[in-house]
């Protein structure tokens, strides 16, 4: 997209720059904000000083965009009258009540698969790291243990094992494409049966828990998989069973996977995401079988550079009525 | 193997227990010694106290053991005139003088494939975690950096690299095999090109590097790959290209490297070994696109109970004038 062409088609439609919303959490910024400004007038409540307009203007804002997990609630909408469509920038949607999207006719975008492959190499990695024991072999040599200690104990084998996946969607499928070639045997849980996949379905989480040495959590966090991974989960997978969540923290009841860890009760955790970041339940922190993350999965220096191009695409196609790209369905 | 069928079979050919030379560094023990003490009359030159018969009896040791990369030099043959056969348990073979064992008829085996899956799971390991920063990730947390700093910086895409592989032997190919699911572009050198290999052959290892993001090096050291990757190399690789090295420490020109990681001159390293193992250059610990590994890429609890399976087959075979598994090809 040549910025120049998307100006000068800008300005048959409307001689002044359209409102568009900023809608974000303290500490989130947009990094291209300046390039959007020569796009649009960003409304910012925010902003410091307070845009002296702002309950006017944005009142007549047809588009919001949300940076990352920002909610979107009922009562900001009532707050933005003329919100046709919201452009999110995360790759998950249960910040958005999609029922109040729905009702008032709002299209919202995400993300869409620009994180896919990145959360899927991160899934990987946090699995083989907590495998053969990266983040406490690194640490190990800073320390100065290795001329002393001489050995640093074996890591289990990646190659081979058996990994159940909860949710294959995009991300999901690309875990289990990634780890088929380490010679693992993939088996899953989703809503449905996926037609055309060839994983063993399990249609209850705990089955597929049982029946792997690995679980890897790549699914949306809805009202349906808030602590998917409870207690009799844990238990299923057993004292050797690995956790890796790249979803988010609360598909996993935390305080319980606490107590799993601490009392040896499964074997090591890869955690990117946490019920209450950026707070990370401290007892982990002495535990050398978990690898801890900070919400890094699904960016990249270059997936950033796609999401700017996507969110910069679908602010342009609504406004000359192109279809969006990443939209989601409403169920 | 039922260890019982082996015992009746030595049994029948020799009314003793054969010696079995036992040839290790220092703090290089064997887990199973009890096992083999069961089979064999283990000769120990580091037994302490020492073996009151050992210099009489280890002269007439068919079968040498050799424990790691402990090196067996002409001099050390010289000692032990009777042996016949080395079994060897790493997957390295430049720790021995394979010219001297030639001459004198020596058959030498190594751990074959053994380690190959562990070794390629823990190059692409390392190489994600070196892209992704998973080591400082972990870190950053644990030191509570979180809360405080908000933002943990951006790592680097896996999916879509270009890989360059040096040593396209049993281990660079499972590493291949794994990269090419993650959507990355690998080409290789070796000392020939490979026949029915699909992946871009560079006969120069300069050319791999300047057509590489990342330089995986899974190659054996021997006269003519010491220093394979020296200042020219780490030039071609350039500021932001990648090493990872689960080969031998001194494939890498190890002052170099560390000068090119300070400078910035290189974007990163994943090394599991080292020059002067175990002392890792201090300058290292200080940088955090740097993953530091203790010489674990080749072990794992799996492999090694495969790798005792496979020492205990071959001394059998030995003795029963079966065919060795692994064994060496002289050149």
């Amino acid at each position: 997209m040549a910025s120049e062409q998307w100006q000068s088609q800008e300005i048959q439609h409307s001689p002044t720059r359209p409102f568009l919303l900023l809608h974000r959490l303290p500490g989130f910024n947009l990094s291209f904000l300046p390039l959007l400004q020569t796009r649009y007038t960003v409304l910012d409540p925010l902003a410091d000083p307070p845009e002296p307009l702002f309950t006017a203007h944005s009142k007549s804002a047809r588009v919001m965009i949300c940076l990352g997990p920002t909610p979107v609630t009922s009562e900001d909408l009532d707050k933005y009258p003329a919100v046709e469509c919201i452009v999110g920038s995360s790759a998950g949607v249960n910040h958005f009540d999609l029922a109040a999207c729905r009702r008032r006719g709002i299209r919202v975008t995400n993300a869409g698969d620009t994180f896919s492959d990145d959360a899927a190499d991160y899934a990987v990695g946090l699995m083989i790291d907590v495998l053969r024991r990266f983040s406490s072999a690194d640490w190990f040599i800073r320390s100065g243990d290795w001329p002393v200690k001489k050995e640093y104990p074996l890591g289990c084998k990646v190659s081979g094992k058996r990994v159940g996946i909860l949710g294959l969607g995009s991300i999901g499928l690309r875990v289990a494409k990634r780890l088929e070639a380490f010679g693992c045997i993939i088996a899953y849980n989703s809503r449905k049966m996926k037609p055309n996949v060839q994983y063993h379905y399990h249609k209850n989480v705990q089955d597929l828990a049982a029946n792997s040495d690995i679980l890897i959590l790549c699914c949306a966090l809805t009202n349906e998989t808030y602590h998917v991974v409870n207690k009799d989960v844990m238990t299923a997978l057993g004292k050797d069973g690995i956790i890796v969540n790249v979803g988010r923290g609360a598909l996993i009841d935390e305080k319980e996977l606490v107590q799993f860890l601490v009392q040896g009760e499964i074997g090591g955790a890869g955690l990117d995401v946490f019920e209450n970041e950026p707070n990370v339940p401290g007892e982990l922190f002495a535990l050398d079988n978990v690898v801890l993350s900070p919400h890094r999965a699904v960016v990249t220096l270059e997936s950033f550079t796609r999401l700017q191009e996507l969110l910069l695409g679908n602010l342009e196609a609504f406004y000359s009525n192109k279809p969006l790209q990443a939209q989601i369905k409403f169920e």
